[in-house]
């Protein structure tokens, strides 16, 4: 109960295995805490030991050095894990448990939290509503790329599996709970997916392909993903799904080519701020085209559902506009076509029991989809890296030795 | 039975009485008729006497010379008329009906139709989905600022009201369901509002208003209206709104001063493109403040009904983007925030029934709310310069002289 | 264009096969016919040479002398056909096309009908609201079970299928979309049945699999069926569902032993008014027992959906209540565990096209789950009476031989 | 801090005040107390000092001897109260809060909860979902009717009015946020009020009351309340409503009258299972009267909002049926109409930061509407006496002076 070993952002492109404390039932001073939330009280809390923690890629818009977070920040706001220790004031979570772990941080007792809205709690972000672990400007929570973990709100926050040892069994799907499943799910929720519908998923990240597998449970007729990476629309296809390489251009015609129409009932943007143009204009950041592209490909009253994420500020945006988190949208096609559009994170507690009991009762293989593979935690550089070299894979970290080969 | 008198456009800044065709059924050639549609036939059609049609705030886009309108296009989408002839494939609507008409044109055999989406109906624009009266690009229906129109699958279309005497007597208040009481309540009700809302409706023109006294009918706390227009401001206090001037500075001071916050839980945008800045920019047009503004006073996890119009194409645009349709818009801050938007054609249909119904048993005053005021069909050039000009005055056509003084 | 051949009802337990008239565009009178409808002019209706039409359970309760249905009423509301004719007022059906007829006939013009309530239509049957083919006192158009049949409202009634080979190809699973696969659909759907769903179907019958497709479609993680009849069952684990026979006794402990609860999230009532008691009750009629076992077996806060028919007079009801259409239910259990409760008519229009989307794109294989067998329009006497007896078949007749072997 | 003057139930038509102890955050043994809830550790709880505790229709069941109540019970679940002491683990209620409590007891933490249905929470009584304050089987939470009241788990329960000096302004319309507002207002939304509906209220109580006032809230067109009690029947017209006097006959022929029509939109059950006749069967219990009559009532498509309370055992049901809470109901009737039933406890906390906002910004009076009037608690007797004769008056005791004359 001594140290903890975690992965933290060192500098652009760069993170590191560091030691750093265990958890006690406090948030204190660190990298990134904000100053009105250090020491803090957390009594509803539960310290976890790890069970897996996967990377993410809005982890790597810290990484690329995209925002402002601070050296030794601590990483991982994708945690599942086992409880180890509870607060004074926890009542129903056990020590012994396994849980997942909602990456949005919520306090279960303001009006957004009543309304289900975690992914904007109003108790846990001096700043603004809404948080999460291991996040620059998210309040200071410590990150979970880690052997242990403080989980605040237990009993509200925390998810527990039925099972230990089918939980164990099946961890590999399981883990995608804490975020990418639910994103990509939400994803797929708003922008109006049901029995039926015909889908057009931007990116074949892993956030990308969790709206297509999301998606296919809500029962759409056809889910077409995009992207220009052959080896991530490789995996799109591998459960299904058709595709189309942006590079080759507008998708518009390609999505003509498999549906005889040329536009989808619902859209999904899962890339977010950092997206590059299509065609000839893919080599450099173009942040408004997935959007405009989505305007211009979604049939007149249809949704957009944008889980991929957009910022207030990026340091490294390619213009002014960029750079303040502006973007030059046609919204006169929008208008035309009486288009609805919903942003921002995915309030995960929303849908983690429902997608669990999916994945319990084997309706749904999201590590499969995602192509899940797990590496050791002192392997996180490693993973960081070719996640960011555009690997088709989700990389899960094992801290503590519960995913066995 | 031979002629009729009609208003059209003629240039920018001009429109005329002109005389014109009587209406049959069929779609003839003219000014701004698709050529798809020329020649169409309108056996479910019904003629209508014009009882009230009204001057619209998107009638002043066309006649501003913003649009490709076509010179003598005849001019009129809001229309509450009597039936006079009705074609032989009507079956439920007669002859001395008094009925009401959706601004919208809509077949009633489409699929959008089906859902309740009527503003974008698949069948009755050879263009692209949605239709209106008088409207460029909108397929060429004639408009019905006129003494006499036809309506298209009038037993889909014609709301009837159940009693000739009461309609005739109401008649100031039911003119406002063809279009902007709906378009109205269509912004309240797709930016969240409901029983204890606070809402900020931006611009005080007669949707603005409409959208406050939608917003009310919908149970809200508090609905804040904002404009530059002291008039028109007035007018929103008459009827129990709070006020702000934006010509003042921007909107969240002056909200944290009437809510003791500085955000809303709704945002109605009742302007539109031809948006002017706020405080000292106010004096030019600068078409995304609108939207930037609610995506900043409105709460995280809030929603913007946007009724106000955006079009794809805007000849007096500011630049190049503007003149595209397109707008610098904060995605980044209304996505940290969760906000969800709507746009587009309010589907008149959806509502108008529920409207009438509140109107004719006393539970909202909207003629009072716009200040509606009737005068003769040959004053309409009158009634366009003034509303131009910014009169706090809903004015309504009254060709045949069914509106006594 | 002479004649039409026909399945007539003719006396509790005999159905025969009939010459009849070929259809006109015109409601004549005949064996059920609504006086107030006889002579309608039907100029907006279509003539379909029938490429199927299926038995249904609800015709079953007319065969064996349930209603008041007259000698030779021809039955039949289970419709796809091959428009042949289509009146003057029809505009956008073609002959040539390859149609699904909702069993439900609506006008496309009501408050209702523009509400997506098509089964509850105001303007087809003159005594009550709703209507149907060829069931008794729905106003009495004629069945479908024939050769030809006239659809009124053709252009709002009917779903084209967009390619006539590929309708052909797949014409056992798309003649499930005229009836009971919306109405299974509907029956989860108003179940709430989502995501991760836990689900009970009562009634192994063609509507009863056709619900627990419609559930695990809508992405349910255990459906449970219950019957007395073991092939039914057999039929339903063969896509599987988990299954329970009721005269096994009451469904609680054989869900608790599937589940590890007693309860689910949502029940389907696929039974109706003829239902049978559970385990030594099972021999005979206890009309509220599916109802009050649903309300036992559902957990708090659960819906029920009630696509079962129940009838408001029974002339072979067990006692005065039965017969009179009442039922003494455990309304106090309901509301302790604050249950919801949605009856009537699926509104097939509401379905339909989502469903042929699923169909189509080979999501689903509704005519494998509930064992359709295609038999010709001579043999459905023999149809009628297995299905009767029990058999795990829907039976689909096949007048025109449109359906190869 | 010492002793506590409290409402007890002491024998069929008696209620007495009583001493009883001063709370702790301890739930103790006592009349009623579900022996798995004594020496529940309540440290999450806060203890109020009673500004207003009102007495309800549901008491009055226990009070006639129609339940299982103990002797000395504590009544009471309809509490607003200052906070004097908080327990250990309150974050964000403090002292001095001003605070409405509602009526369901609820965890904030269960699965039932995170889904905002507070009414049948799984961990505050181990016998089933669901609890109350002081009633009887509902897990023995002490009621409110009292000097002083502890209400567990108050960061997640209470709802903090905003401004002290305004909440006591305001307190007899604020009191009703407790219960019968929210409560009433369920029903009307569960109906499907909204604006334009036209609604039936059967019961002229206070929740029926509080559902008139829901529903003008929600906009609804018409209002009509039904009742066989003449001065009830006053106070509803007294703010806008029409009436029926169930006594003279079915409702069916007076809404007729009304409207012009014999149905309505939407129905609401404000009487629940000790419902008398009508007509000239008015002198009798007949407990599935109004569900029979609301069906007959109802429109097709509509729906039934039943706040009225069922239970599942009435010792002093009229007939072996209603003493195990079976109901004889027409579901026929109700199937052929396709309407739609929602039974069950209101989730008070789902409604009443909306209501409060009504109530704080003057949209609605609500305390006028039922014809609150505060008595001592010392008075209570006497209140429930005059209530269960009749009075058409909401007692509001007001055990600490806070409520002025």
């Amino acid at each position: 109960m001594s140290g903890n070993r975690a992965v933290a952002y060192k500098e652009p492109g760069v993170v590191e295995i560091i030691d750093t404390d265990y958890p006690t039932f406090e948030l204190k001073d660190g990298p990134g805490v904000n100053p009105a939330n250090v020491g803090r009280k957390v009594p509803h809390g539960a310290i976890l030991r790890t069970v897996t923690t996967n990377i993410c890629g809005s982890d790597q818009h810290m990484v690329r050095g995209r925002t402002t977070a601070p050296q030794d920040l601590v990483l991982g706001h994708e945690i599942t894990g086992e409880v180890v220790e509870v607060g004074p004031d926890v009542e129903f979570i056990k020590v012994g448990d396994i849980v997942s772990v909602p990456f949005n941080i919520s306090c279960g007792r303001c009006r957004n939290c009543k309304e289900q809205k975690t992914g904007i709690c109003l108790n846990v972000n001096p700043d603004r509503p809404g948080s999460a672990y291991g996040y620059v400007d998210m309040g200071g929570w410590v990150g979970g790329q880690a052997e242990f973990v403080l989980v605040p709100y237990a009993d509200w926050n925390l998810l527990r599996f039925p099972d230990r040892d089918q939980a164990l069994e099946k961890i590999m799907d399981l883990t995608m709970l804490s975020d990418i499943f639910p994103t990509g799910f939400h994803g797929a929720v708003t922008a109006g997916v049901g029995v039926g519908s015909t889908v057009y998923v931007a990116g074949a990240g892993p956030v990308g392909l969790a709206a297509a597998v999301g998606a296919q449970l809500l029962g759409a007729a056809v889910v077409i993903v995009g992207d220009m990476n052959e080896d991530r629309l490789a995996q799109a296809r591998s459960f299904g799904c058709e595709t189309v390489n942006v590079s080759n251009g507008d998708p518009k015609e390609q999505i003509a080519q498999i549906l005889g129409v040329p536009e989808v009932d619902c859209g999904v943007d899962a890339v977010g701020f950092e997206a590059r143009g299509h065609g000839k204009d893919a080599s450099h950041e173009a942040p408004a085209t997935v959007l405009n592209s989505l305007m211009d490909i979604t049939a007149a009253g249809g949704s957009l559902g944008i889980p991929g994420l957009y910022v207030t500020g990026d340091p490294g945006g390619i213009d002014d506009a960029a750079k303040h988190g502006s973007l030059s949208l046609s919204l006169g096609t929008g208008w035309a076509k009486s288009l609805s559009f919903t942003t921002g994170q995915c309030p995960v507690m929303k849908y983690n029991r429902q997608l669990m009991m999916a994945i319990l009762h084997d309706k749904v293989q999201i590590a499969k989809a995602v192509n899940a593979k797990a590496i050791p935690l002192e392997d996180a550089p490693r993973g960081y890296a070719e996640f960011d070299a555009g690997a088709a894979t989700k990389f899960v970290l094992n801290p503590n030795g519960y995913v066995k080969a």
